[in-house]
């Protein structure tokens, strides 16, 4: 955490976007539409009170969402460095360490930020970041237009399941209804963010469920994603994201378990729960973390090895929670 | 037709409801989510003015809408008969015979309805159904509590694919936004209604996948559901919906086709495009109908002979829409 990290209010970050020029708006690596939707919303936004802006990403941008992204005008010598839905500064990837000390702005929605910045405005109530950017063009009086409400929407659809998770607030639904009035392109965008998947994911998922495993009564659903698999289809990278929501989506099961071979003898597991158990308490027992409801770890072993592993946990904590409930009913 | 079929405004809907009481309120047969979040939340908003309310469908209500269903007082003498979301009167089911020429009042959002009630209150402009009553509860000054809340986010939730599709309007996020300030419990219903599948269900997805067919430079999926496949999984009546929208899922796919085994030589078929096809055409030269972007037809025969016609007409389609790109390009 910087010593100095000054937290702004709404008005005086605007006033000190208004006052400041020549932008450089940092997303995080392997960016969603969340960091990208907030950055292009924000780069557009200035861009109409005419400031010079670019935006950067240590990552290449997946072309699913190139209706938003315009690069135009980088000749310019950017002298004020803002990051955007980045709550850590090693989340902006391996261009991480060329700007420690030298982000001007943070603008972020996570209530885990580690003031980094030399000025933070945060919103933790907002369920996307691009909610945050659309208060601040709000306030700046910026009109906007279709373009920025195509990012904006993106930003906030991707980060609430289109609406479907618990973060959504009345807000939320606010600022899509605003964004609607300006014609955003909500069904075409929803379509290319969660309806379209690439033949290889289709083959990986029908692998994945072929080898799903339940345990403890079916209340526990495991898959995994073995390297096999992943050179089988070819689907890697960004593509294979989405696996531990599918852990958790057949009736009856409480905790979702997916374990990702990412090297040889290791295992990323994610770990999906519904109330009462806690994935951050099961995941922390391996040395892990997060929150209640998703979590993860890593473990170095064989497939096999991993499996008895997060398995044991998990039997301890649905005993623990079957204790509880005995004794409360 | 009835001739005497009277167009209502929400006033003189509103004063109707208000002299009226003792209601029946009907809902569409294989009820979903809007035609029972709409009749139960007008049943509770028609209780609190006072109201004697009855719902009642020909077919048994799936539990997981157990949150909003309250079947209090049925033990009354109803005598003013509403359909709500039921755009022509067979769609009631089997019990549509007796309500012949007996519907009071029909409250709907299809712009195809039949108007077969004495009176009719259409909002075509409405995502669903819900979204009428939600206009109706608020004109008739009735407060929205939790539980009619619930039973209107699900009515507009589920019609509109979570806020996905392309019905959606900025109204439609205005009024989610209304029930949030009144703590709709919108993670969980979104949970339950899109996020939760059976094991069986999981089940015949991979079996049908498995099988799944690319046509056309893989510009055309196929997708089969034969008797079998519901037999060996026990996946059976509405636990096979969404299997036409699954068919449309993959990336390059411009036509995605269903076909669901509804007898020994009988298939259903589903179809599901995307600009420049017309999947209403094409199952019209089928002897089906439907929308530019979804629409059926039913094909008597064995699965190899059903496949062929609708290939075949498929084909057909996108031919004329490559000469017909190759024209104007």
């Amino acid at each position: 955490m910087s010593d100095s990290c000054v937290m702004l209010t709404l008005a005086d970050l605007c006033s000190f976007l208004k006052k400041r020029d020549n932008y450089l708006v940092l997303t995080h690596a392997s960016p969603d539409g969340d960091t990208l939707g907030s950055a292009y919303a924000l780069k557009l936004g200035l861009k109409k009170l005419g400031k010079k802006v670019q935006v950067i990403c240590c990552d290449e941008i997946p072309h699913k969402y190139d209706y938003f992204i315009f690069d135009h005008d980088c000749d310019f010598a950017p002298d004020t460095v803002v990051a955007v839905d980045v709550a850590d500064i090693k989340l902006l990837g391996n261009i991480y360490s060329q700007f420690e000390n030298r982000i001007d702005l943070n603008i972020d929605h996570h209530i885990s930020n580690t003031k980094y910045a030399k000025r933070l405005y945060l919103d933790g109530n907002a369920a996307a970041c691009a909610e945050c950017v659309y208060e601040i063009l709000d306030e700046l009086g910026v009109e906007i237009d279709r373009d920025i409400a195509n990012a904006l929407y993106t930003g906030v659809s991707t980060d609430t399941g289109c609406f479907k998770y618990a973060n959504v607030t009345a807000r939320t639904h606010e600022i899509a209804a605003r964004l609607y009035e300006v014609g955003v392109d909500a069904a075409d965008i929803n379509r290319k963010m969660f309806d379209t998947k690439s033949k290889s994911r289709m083959e990986l998922e029908m692998m994945v469920l072929g080898a799903a495993e339940f345990h403890f009564d079916d209340r526990c659903m495991l898959l995994s994603v073995t390297s096999e698999m992943q050179q089988k289809t070819g689907c890697t990278g960004s593509e294979l994201e989405g696996v531990a929501a599918m852990s958790r989506s057949v009736e009856g099961v409480l905790v979702g378990i997916s374990l990702k071979q990412t090297g040889d003898t290791t295992f990323k597991i994610s770990l999906r729960t519904y109330e009462p158990l806690d994935a951050s308490a099961i995941c922390k027992s391996l040395g892990g973390g997060g929150h209640k409801a998703a979590a993860g770890c890593t473990i170095e072993g064989d497939l096999a090895f991993a499996k008895e592993q997060i398995l044991t946990a998990v039997k301890k904590a649905l005993e623990e929670a079957d204790a509880g409930s005995d004794t409360t009913e």
